[in-house]
């Protein structure tokens, strides 16, 4: 029997450390966010706003050419870099810490190629977090994980059902458990109680709230995964953290919205982020 | 003789439900917003912005390929597609739970032959919003209405006169409902008491202000109507919630502004909804 | 010896009438701005800005389409023509009742073309607001202003001079109101503490602050005079009010502030109007 | 032994003087800020934000023509030139009161062709502001800085090594001293406790927190320095106020935000700067 243990708000302190005075952006990651054909591009620009107001040193954002400059409206702090040129992008890549892959990302041919180069290039000591249509594309081609990163899977249901091939009705903290364990992936599966499976653990989040049930929470949430990952050194803590900080938040905001925005939730990062450092 | 009965309060708590605990977005409908042509881009990007923050679950805007930068600057949350691909935009249409059409849409043939496809498109179990530049391709064209979508027209009363062939001053109550009746369709007539038509009851709105009479507050409209009708049960009292909310959010506003632009409405909504939501 | 009359708080609840319930955005006016080459776009935004901002009713800007997407990004509420296409432009200005042009127009012979065609079109009945570069083009090239329209000019002082060919050091308000008179146009000569030529008449404003020496606040103060001679019946008086709610919210912002941003004035407006509308 | 002075709080009251009455934009500086590849331009636009909101007069942004919109979109107040356009650039930097050059360049051939034609173009009585891509690119091509302008150099300890050839670990205020002597430059070392070598004087910053630890902190910074030379008389000092106000700003958002993004410094200028200014 799966021992699931609540997550909750003690993973905060645990996680957000106290910054360390002499310290400079690149102690704070370096992360590259890649998603956002021209039909998704909130998306990646709902995750790339997670990952800088969560105070990751360095952002970079791989998209469609059309995603410029929106990108750049909501956040002049992040990097741009055309998805269509990737010998700009390899580099970037390669010395990402952290690399997200999916939010918006679609599941055309192109999308089909750029995931698959990702995954050829990301090596031992990077962290990839694997999101949105970058699940389906998983799922849909049999592509194995990449061997040396630590790999991080944030589907919902729906996409963990097709990833693992176990029928939601059917999703048990046993059979979820085991094919994380066969992937040796952190899996996120993302409902209104959210659970996270790493290292044999299974985790249950104990907030969230109705009110962020409208399109973007996701690639919010993938966005946050990064920028925690990025800066904190245990990526099983720094994933839990994330979850909970995210519901936290909208709980929060819910005690006066009736729904919550996506967007909302990251701009409210770093004060939220603040008040629950480690003392 | 007509009974025109008044829109109070009360259709708030009785329509805005208390959204359940296990919930998810496809919960709260999916919503197409059609609309925006190059001259007239910020039409549907309130329209949009409207829906979403109203609380639909899944919004996308077809929209010229010109409003995508804007519409994602206001919105990451909505799903974009160019409304030249058709091929695009045919699947999701038939998917979607709510469409609104019209807002800024323009009148020259290729607003013609959307409109004509979309008409063509929806099914029963469908709610088309019919607003704007839609109305007067449907007058100047004779375009019958779709058969078996739940059908709302939202004229003011130019576009109304366009419409019924009554004329401004002979839209009385008995004249307006018979049009209403005759094409099946909840019918909304815009103007500073608003009125609606519906299943051969009459109501009207309580609330408006002359701070209100500014462009775009009725495409802000439509988009509040697609975004009610997509969350709750019952169209015509979703219409009515929509009308309501709309007027005294702006009346509110009205009591320390001169003028009330349409995208302080929308970014009300969901801390006003969270307010008069059913206890 | 020319008397000059000091502008105070009291041209305000004399011109910002409370607006009857019965009205609709038709009421309040259509305006039409002109201006915002590729290198000046942000000058027609702001005009825009502060013509939809004071309550103008409806808006449409005619710029350069590089232009489109900020203007949208400011301003869904305005609508979009693209100045390359005068066949649009054209029924648009005819039907304007105020017609403002320069903010960031350029002084290229394009921008000359443009200028003369809108000259040609305005009649008698209609508003004329010209600022900026179309000073500078009017002076260098000795144009009539149009004999019909209510002609408004907003210079800075070195503007004037080109316009009038008096000197700045020899601007006084003898001089100025000649050649005000033999141009029959309201002059509102801009400095830091601006005046009013109108009718035979001189005014000076009492108003102002060295926080607003910024680039942007002349095309702000331009885009209001066009927005309140579009809602109130005297023109001169609504320049006077424009005139001297333009300097008194800038006061305002300017007890905390070291520098206003011209946007914030246009920000301000529609609770700045509602405090001193006519009781 | 080089005497190491603090910047303390009264170097604010010491710079930031009362504005006169009669003033107006020319008052307060030309200034032109050049950089902002397709790939960096939120850098250059960072930098274009805090050089408005410090209160420059008149502000150009020559840059990518893919970040016009971007740019337009903060900053309707900033005027745009492409940098492709070079004759256009060209009398605009000439007549400059200031420029900073290097926010997002770049260091393709294109940028080192764009900083050489600066380097040429600059005069006396011309402040130049150099930062980012545009010093490795000094350092790479042994760029001679030019000779009759103030030249002010905004590196961080990286980028120092590459213009001075000392180690980071052997920066010594001696060494980085005697190297900022030899350039005839204002030198600023920009670390947890930023340095400025400045006519034979050595200052260290007393403010600063690793909040600020995070992409676009530096862009932001040399828009500042930017600023504050264009307004204030001796440039020496004013970069002393320009570092001395970036920290502090950041300071007060950090006792209640875990990272300060580098645009919220910007928009906390106006009020910041009135607080402190000269009584």
């Amino acid at each position: 029997m799966v021992n699931v243990k609540k997550i909750t708000n003690q993973i905060l302190t645990d996680v957000i450390r106290k910054r360390p005075a002499n310290s400079f952006k690149g102690t704070y990651g370096k992360i590259v966010l890649i998603g956002g054909s021209q039909n998704f591009g909130g998306a990646i620009i709902m995750a790339s706003l997670a990952a800088v107001y969560s105070g990751a040193g360095l952002v970079t954002t791989i998209t469609d050419p059309s995603n410029q400059t929106p990108l750049h409206d909501w956040l002049p702090e992040a990097m741009f870099v055309d998805w269509n040129q990737f010998e700009q992008a390899e580099p970037i890549i390669k010395s990402a810490d952290v690399v997200v892959i999916g939010p918006g990302l679609g599941t055309d041919p192109s999308a089909l190629t750029l995931l698959t180069k990702v995954f050829h290039l990301v090596e031992s000591g990077q962290k990839l977090v694997i999101d949105g249509s970058a699940l389906t594309l998983l799922a849909s081609n049999n592509l194995p994980l990449p061997k040396d990163s630590v790999n991080i899977l944030t589907p919902h249901q729906m996409e963990w059902q097709r990833v693992s091939g176990i029928r939601i009705a059917d999703q048990t903290p046993e059979k979820n458990q085991a094919a994380a364990n066969q992937r040796h992936a952190i899996v996120v599966i993302k409902s209104h109680r959210t659970q996270v499976y790493a290292d044999n653990h299974v985790y249950e989040n104990t907030g969230g709230t109705p009110a962020q049930a409208t399109g973007g929470m996701g690639d919010t949430l993938a966005g946050m995964v990064g920028g925690f990952v990025a800066q904190f050194k245990d990526p099983q803590k720094a994933v839990l953290a994330a979850v909970y900080s995210h519901s936290a938040i909208a709980d929060k905001l819910a005690e006066k919205q009736y729904v919550v925005l996506p967007h909302q939730i990251s701009e409210a990062l770093p004060k939220f982020m603040y008040k629950h450092q480690a003392k």
